[in-house]
């Protein structure tokens, strides 16, 4: 069989070989109305997002992407589907990665863009899974969360890709997990506590809140596109690399889920907080 | 740059490079309403089409498919979102394909199927693309054209993975150019002589017509997922592998455009002929 299966779904990203090569692969959906307002985003905006979304899971992975497919499906809230395709291209070429291919087909529903991305893991580090936390890792977080979530659909996506690659770099296997907060920290958090079987304890008054946002924006707000990872030992305060801070959030303890602890010690689960998918 | 580009859009897939490997990508839609009538099409039909599209580009290639992305939007025409994955992780399996990721999204407009393929070229003959028609060659098609049009929305869609390699095995460096006939054979064969900068011309007495369709049905009707290619020397009239037919329709000349000759000599443009992808 050509191809061989290292990590299925469940993580971030798929990491398969293809021939001699060890390939990442991800695909996610961006949908009129549901993840942006057609109304008011601009297809530079639109592009910026759509792209993030997948480009994020391979920061999550420790990878670089280095090729993407977009299909589209254009509903009537698209006037201009080959401005947007445009803007796919040139963002996606502004971030070294070539749009190589791609659908289109009409709908009277929402448009929905669907990007794949193809990536590489780190070439030392390797892929970083969600599967890696161990006892005794502190638990980080980069940047600031619930942003998005206080300000609806007006954030920038920009993925952590230069993060990522630094975090690979610097911390080697000290790095032990990662993944994006896509959906939350607490239930993002959460996945890494199910895949790795431990249990994430997050200290409340660490967790770094955007501005204008509320502490529960912050662990249940969805779409910061940050990167949540595991470590062991010292880790720098800030990222050489773009300067974004590096925040300690937590640890990791026997267990399960991932508990918020206030100052006064009181604790409860957040696992499933933040963003659903499935939900109707 | 981790990943380079060999054959970027206009093919039937992308052709990359990532690390040592040389693999093929493409992305194709399966819209409710619009490819298939939900209403009537069982899940496992659903998956076999929606995969087949995708798995057909690849197979144009000359490739062998080795992993696959699905992503779903999900209406409300769509009552089991998890018994149609279910679907279609057990129809790429039964293909040697791996389904190693997907995402879903609800919709309140038409269920949406993106499938990803990856695969890899032909180990000798590499990837068949649509630009090397050559002014001498005949132009050939696998099986029989005009059933998906003349059963509307009944078809199965096998794609010719399996005659795609024998192809490449048999014809090697022989067998110059391909294309799958997922948009009509006029529009289809346009393309290929668009890419070659030839002329195809298509003897109309010659083109296999499928039982209860008519000729029209056979050059302009989409969605029959058959290879048409063009071969110096002789070829089989027959795949070993798996018996389908090969019919030799026409040939390549200097000029441009595709022909439909009838027998008393008149001929006619039908390089537009088919399915167009952005009718409204």
């Amino acid at each position: 069989m050509p191809g061989n299966v290292l990590v299925g779904p469940g993580d971030d990203a798929a990491l398969v070989r293809v021939g001699d090569a060890d390939i990442l692969l991800t695909v996610d959906q961006f949908v009129a109305g549901r993840h942006y307002d057609p109304a008011s985003s601009t297809n530079a905006w639109i592009a910026q997002a759509a792209l993030g979304r997948s480009l994020s899971d391979i920061a999550a992975m420790g990878g670089v992407p280095t090729h993407a497919l977009c299909a589209a499906t254009i509903g009537p809230d698209c006037p201009d589907p080959d401005a947007l395709f445009d803007a796919m291209a040139a963002h996606a070429q502004s971030l070294s990665v070539s749009l190589v291919g791609g659908d289109i087909a009409m709908s009277d529903g929402p448009t929905v863009l669907t990007v794949t991305v193809v990536g590489v893991p780190h070439t030392a580090r390797g892929a970083v899974l969600r599967s890696g936390a161990c006892v005794g890792d502190s638990l980080y977080v980069t940047g600031a969360l619930g942003g998005a979530a206080s300000s609806s659909w007006t954030m920038e996506t920009t993925p952590r890709l230069a993060e990522a690659k630094w975090l690979c770099d610097t911390l080697d296997k000290r790095l032990t997990s990662m993944i994006d907060i896509s959906d939350g920290l607490g239930r993002d958090a959460g996945r890494v506590a199910r895949a790795s079987g431990a249990q994430l304890i997050v200290e409340a008054h660490r967790v770094p809140v955007a501005p204008g946002a509320t502490l529960e924006q912050a662990v249940s707000g969805g779409q910061d596109y940050e990167l949540l990872f595991t470590a062991s030992g010292d880790v720098p305060e800030r990222c050489d690399a773009t300067g974004i801070t590096i925040t300690r959030i937590g640890s990791v303890h026997p267990g399960r889920g991932c508990l918020l602890r206030s100052s006064n010690g009181d604790a409860r689960d957040i696992s499933e907080a933040g963003w659903d998918h499935t939900r109707p």
